[in-house]
C-alpha cells in the first residue's frame, strides 16, 4: 500500500528509535505516566493487521513477544498490555505497555480516565531502568533476527 | 497454569458463545455502544500472550485474523481495534472490535471517554447484521480449523 503523504509513521520514527529491522522497528513511546511503553511499528504502510500476509503477521507478533518478554523479565509488571488500535494513525503499530498496580490508570486501560494521581517516585524508578531495558531490547531483537525461532 | 478459582473466563464463556475449538473460543461481547465487539478467548488459563508457545501464539492470532476479516468484509468499519489487556481479568483474551467514525468514542479507544452521544439508529443497523455475522464467523472459523492456512 502506498504511503499517504500525511502518515506520521511513514514520515517519522514515531518515538525514540530503539531497533530497526527490514520489516519493522521498535520505538519507545513517550507517554506521560507510562514510562515503559514501547511500540512495534510495521515499516511499510498497512492499516490493518490482516493486511499482512501470514509470514509477516508471524514476524510482527514474534517481535511483539520479544519486547513483551524483555519487559516482563526486567520489570515484572502487573500486566503487559498489547494493542493495535490505529484509529488516529491507521498505520499498523502495536503498543506494548508494562502496567503496574500503582500506575495512575491501573486496572483501567491507559486510554481510560485516571483512577489515582501519578506516582512520580515509582515512575522515576522505572524510567531509571529504561536505558538498560533499551539495551536488552536491542540484544534480544538482534538475537531473534539472527535466529527467528522464539520458542 | 492452573485455573484460579476466581477467574471468570475459566468459569464462564465470557459472552455470547459463537464458536469453540480445542484451544480457543470466540464469543460476542455485549458492550454498550459497540455492537460488533468480539473476543477470542484462550481456553486454558494463561495470563500473558508470551506465556503461549510459538505454535499456540500463531494459532491464536490466526483466529483473531479470521474474526477481523469477517468483520471487515461484512461491515467495512473505519478501523479494527485489537487488544489483549487483561488488567481486570488476567486470562488471555483478544478484543476484536469493529469501529465506526460515528461511534460514540471514535477515534478514541473504546475505553476512553465518549466524544459524542451514541447513535442509536446506526448501532441498530449494525446489531441487525450480527446474526448473519455470527453465522459467517462460524463458517470462517470452521473452514480455518479444517485448513489452518489463512493466507
Amino acid at each position: 500500500m502506498a504511503a499517504p503523504a500525511s502518515c506520521p509513521l511513514c514520515a517519522t520514527e514515531g518515538g525514540v528509535p530503539i531497533w530497526r529491522g527490514p520489516r519493522l522497528r521498535v520505538i519507545r513511546a513517550q507517554e506521560e505516566g507510562f514510562p515503559a511503553f514501547y511500540r512495534v511499528v510495521w515499516n511499510a504502510h498497512a492499516a490493518e493487521f490482516s493486511d499482512l500476509d501470514a509470514a509477516d503477521r508471524q514476524h510482527c507478533m514474534d517481535a511483539v513477544v520479544v519486547v513483551e518478554r524483555v519487559l516482563r523479565e526486567r520489570l515484572a509488571p502487573a500486566k503487559i498490555n498489547l494493542a493495535a488500535l490505529g484509529n488516529m494513525v491507521p498505520h499498523l503499530h502495536w503498543h506494548v505497555i508494562a502496567r503496574f498496580d500503582w500506575d495512575s490508570h491501573f486496572p483501567g486501560a491507559v486510554w481510560a480516565p485516571a483512577q489515582r494521581p501519578r506516582n512520580g517516585e515509582r515512575e522515576a524508578e522505572v524510567a531509571a531502568r529504561l536505558p538498560a531495558i533499551d539495551t536488552a531490547l536491542v540484544q534480544a531483537l538482534d538475537a531473534w533476527q539472527q535466529h527467528p525461532a522464539t520458542e
